[in-house]
């Protein structure tokens, strides 16, 4: 069991063959058994299969080549339907806040998360664009996303050409802390990115950039500080107009 | 496959019975292929199995019966260890705002979710703790969390107790659109949750709350506005306080 999970490996490249959408909602409701805050499941999830949908959507991930994939799946933390239940009955629900919004977004990605499990034991590719939360207004005009539904991920979802890359994993005791939070030293920091850096991927990476550090790639280009204050504004931006006082 | 995941069933009462904490490390290792953001892991888990740091973390968790878990798992959104490896390596890591925090946050319930996976398929039960946003400020100082480290959620974990109760889940309609987000009609809405509020249980707590409704004991009972609105404040003073400006 456990090497099928360490062997998993994000698919950026789909072949020309079609994923039966029957399957995907088969795939989706075993995911939805995932945990759900109190059994709320404080969720939807957006199929887009045909291509002008894709292409609608595509700009808001930067056209970055995953979104060729033959399904685009955005998953949206969504306390609008059980709210609109709520008042149906009678009931006075107080979710269009940070609370109720992360709430949501936990439940999101859990079944997100469960769905991919799902889908890469079919045998199927994917991967998350995480591009999501930046351009959430457009994908929310995009997928016509009504008052409390707010897009958090996609999934772009096919059938895999080739194998993907082995992106390398950090040292468990980078994340694994027993009993209290133990902060490493400046020279246990480094050691723990040591192995990352000398990946001839990581080398390539710093060479193609012109950079002196594996570090600065991600600061200086993919990562950078500009565009995560400048999205940082536009998610708040996005989730005050979706109705949640934040 | 399908059939397990769709029998999979929370665990809140656990088995008198030492969970292997090297057991726990292996299954965090294998989850830690999960995706995650540019291959950044942005996260930490505190393993808590010792009697009195199960007892500092309970009343966090408003000393819910999970809490008596063998193993108290917290799962932290943590943009710290990756900043200060930017830091050293001589790059400006811009990552102390609202995308950051949301990007470390998709990683961590990305991992604890493949966790929680692959923990059920070895046999052990786990229960996730939503309470972990609300009481985020007691928990960091239980578990001596510095900055840009964010409690997000926790794992209650032991060998399970019984079977667990199936506690169902809305029709697949609910929550699968296709296209578009298509907004069910009143009646569509209260359609979607009858089955939910004709089971037995959800009709003995709306008796034994003496409520109206199901969604009542939800509103008035579970998850109250005020609450809500209160711990909505908390967290962004935690998130704040943890060095995210949002």
């Amino acid at each position: 069991m456990l090497p099928y999970f360490e062997n998993r490996r994000s698919c950026r490249v789909f072949a020309d063959r079609r994923v039966d959408l029957g399957l995907v909602e088969t795939l989706l409701e075993s995911a939805a058994h995932a945990p759900t805050t109190g059994n709320m499941q404080l969720y939807s999830v957006i199929i887009t299969s045909d291509d002008a949908g894709r292409r609608a959507l595509a700009p808001a991930h930067f056209n970055q080549p995953a979104t060729q994939a033959p399904v685009l799946l955005t998953f949206c933390a969504d306390f609008r339907r059980f709210s609109r239940w709520c008042i149906l009955s009678g009931a006075d629900p107080g979710y269009d806040n940070l609370q109720g919004f992360m709430t949501a977004l936990l439940d999101t990605v859990i079944f997100a998360q469960q769905f991919v499990t799902l889908a890469e034991m079919e045998g199927l590719g994917t991967c998350y664009l995480g591009t999501t939360t930046y351009n959430a207004p457009q994908i929310a005009e995009a997928l016509h996303l009504p008052q409390l539904v707010v897009p958090v991920t996609t999934i772009a979802l096919g059938w895999p050409q080739g194998e993907g890359e082995d992106a390398g994993r950090l040292p468990a005791r980078a994340y694994i802390h027993h009993g209290a939070y133990a902060d490493p030293t400046d020279a246990e920091v480094l050691d723990l990115y040591a192995e990352k850096e000398a990946r001839p991927d990581s080398r390539r990476f710093v060479e193609e950039n012109g950079k002196k550090s594996l570090a600065q790639v991600f600061t200086d280009v993919r990562y950078t500080r500009q565009a995560m204050e400048h999205f940082s504004g536009v998610l708040a931006d996005a989730l005050r107009s979706a109705g949640f006082k934040i």
